[in-house]
């Protein structure tokens, strides 16, 4: 019954294909819940590049704060695209859009399913029951040290001395920044299974210190939470070692980003896996947000419909539940992808004997109807 | 037929009984090939600050710099002596060592033994034929921010701001010490299966942009070795997806501390798995090096004998090898374990039905005795 305006950046590489899916799925939750979204398409990557000269520009950038939420694709090119130090990356479009619309919190729930445990490279019995959310902090620390304007006190740069090239990043977090993250983890924990590890590393990094010791603070604001400190290095283990253990994980940017792909590992393929993209502006359904599979743009495979749609379209329910608060839409898409996967269809990705091998196109079909 | 000095620093918690086991066996190498080894024993971690007021002192230093090399077990305390907020931390002996004494290049091999594939969390399939080895960056990137002297233009602090507090860390490479440790990498491959990976994050930091262009141009001196770079969080999943895939791993500081933990999931327990930490120095009969197994010193099991004492036998192994140049003898150590771990022993970390359970001292007798 409600109205919705969705900005939808497709991107490069399999980006399109898998979007596309995505959308002709929520088309068919609008028509069957009573539902108008309008869907407005933007340039990021390689094609704003070459239209625009920018990975996005600021009137996409507009068009986005001008939705209720944003459906993203992926974006980057071939190797041989890099090679050629090209003057913008695509990969700027992901930077601006979460500093700039400051997506501090990104969400990356890892389930896994009944049907795909032994697609995983991780013995099924250990994985089983696995239902862990990294939350990865998004705008700062290693990150966008050489983002316009800079960062006063950051730098990220190559720079010439007297003995030769040296380079620097700078690893940098408020208690402000930190604060809000960590309180964003505990309140997840509250509607789950009530568990927050809290992932640093507080016996070498001066920022891991004030990570841990805000990271105390605000557990004390929330009793029934249980609470612990993992370093990360014992995290990369435990994960693979006891991945049910986990309930919510939280951690600084970098952190994330390298804990986040091993656990995709626990999912089978990457191309399971959704993600959400938070900040502090609300919309009058919800948060603002950014929902993307948590995959790149896989130019190898593009075009060829081989890519696996599922990400994007549960990365569309995500975009439901927590930007439009259509938690029943949201569920029925969820239940509609594992209704597929029992019922034994698989992408290239997830390919198995004895199981029905579908296109990017013929998956996305098959998920509407499930519909 | 030669004389050498080493030096023990046995350390705290399971420390001192796996060291135990190492010398022992050194010991039975020393009479059985005709060497003399001299061992000279050091403070380290909490018996250092409680005896010196340091985690490692200058003495202890000096006395390792007058040996062919170290033999090291572990350092670090239970969880409430750090909630005391020690004015030194036992964790600084490591520090003080590494870049006291220039161990710039940490090697840390990762094995599978046939006999063990069963104890990974990893399909036994997956995990088959596994031979690889991470040389880590040890002295640089992230890490030793606040040592003495302060190095200039590279905080880690903590600093009170009009906002709060904010904490920094800062992570920086010259061009001179990324050149080496990827020299070494090279060499290295060119001993085993002549591929080497070098991992960063190069479409985020500026670090890593440095250590890409230096890694391609020592590339170009080894024609005859496959080279790749690969990203971290890339690497991060294809450790447990296709670890045979790889030979040589070569990468900075902190992700080398990240992905060496993981790695270490593939050899099924951390009790396995020994390393090197090598510098420019040499001696006589080799490199000056640091051997220590990866795990850390597990306060909760000290003096239990329960700690299996293969990494720290190992780690004795490599130091044979590396710093003396007594191949014969480090290989002769590693065919001991291969055949106790055959004949089916096994300490409390890799406890299996059907396998006879020992403790740490039992194991170390065990291997002495296949010597
Ligand atoms: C493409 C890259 C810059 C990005 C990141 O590091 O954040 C990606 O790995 C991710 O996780 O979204
Ligand atoms: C104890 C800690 C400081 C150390 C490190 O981070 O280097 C450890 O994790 C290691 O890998 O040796």
């Amino acid at each position: 019954m409600g109205n919705y305006t969705l900005t939808v950046l497709p991107g490069d590489g399999i980006g399109p294909e898998i979007v596309k899916q995505a959308v002709q799925v929520l088309q068919i939750i609008g028509e069957r819940y009573h539902h108008t979204f309008t869907f407005q398409h933007g340039l990021v990557g390689v094609a704003a590049i070459e239209a625009e000269g920018e990975a996005i520009s600021e009137a996409t950038l507009a068009l986005c704060q001008q939705s209720h939420a944003i459906l993203f694709g992926a974006v980057g090119a071939l190797p041989t695209y890099y090679g050629q130090q090209p003057k913008v990356k695509p990969e700027q479009a992901l930077f601006k859009l979460r500093k700039g619309l400051q997506f501090f919190a990104n969400l990356r729930p890892v389930q896994t399913y009944a049907e795909l445990l032994n697609a995983s490279t991780i013995k099924p019995e250990v994985l089983d029951g696995t239902d862990l959310v990294v939350v990865r902090e998004l705008t700062g620390g290693l990150y966008y040290g050489h983002l316009e304007p800079p960062v006063p006190g950051k730098p990220s740069e190559i720079r010439q001395t007297e003995h030769g090239l040296e380079a620097i990043d700078t690893l940098l977090y408020t208690e402000a920044e930190i604060e809000r993250i960590i309180r964003m983890a505990f309140e997840i924990a509250r509607g789950r299974r009530k568990k927050v590890t809290s992932v640093d590393k507080a016996n070498v990094l001066s920022s891991s210190v004030l990570w841990r010791r805000v990271a105390e603070r605000v557990a004390a604001d929330y009793p029934d939470i249980t609470f612990e400190h993992l370093l990360v290095d014992a995290c990369a283990m435990h994960l693979i070692r006891r991945p049910t253990a986990f309930d919510v994980i939280v951690t600084e940017n970098l952190f994330g980003d390298i804990l986040t792909d091993e656990a995709s590992m626990l999912a089978g393929s990457m191309g399971m896996l959704p993600s959400a993209s938070l900040g502090t502006r609300r919309t009058e359904h919800g948060q603002f947000g950014l929902y993307e599979p948590i995959h790149g743009s896989a130019p190898d495979i593009a075009g060829q419909d081989k890519a696996n749609p599922i990400a994007t379209i549960l990365s569309a329910a995500l975009l439901l539940r927590y930007s439009l608060g259509l938690e029943k839409e949201a569920y029925a898409i969820e239940t509609a992808v594992s209704h597929v996967i029992k019922a034994g269809y698989r992408t290239e990705d997830l390919k198995e004997e004895g199981k029905t091998l579908v296109g990017t196109q013929e998956m996305g079909q098959r998920i509407v109807d499930a519909l």
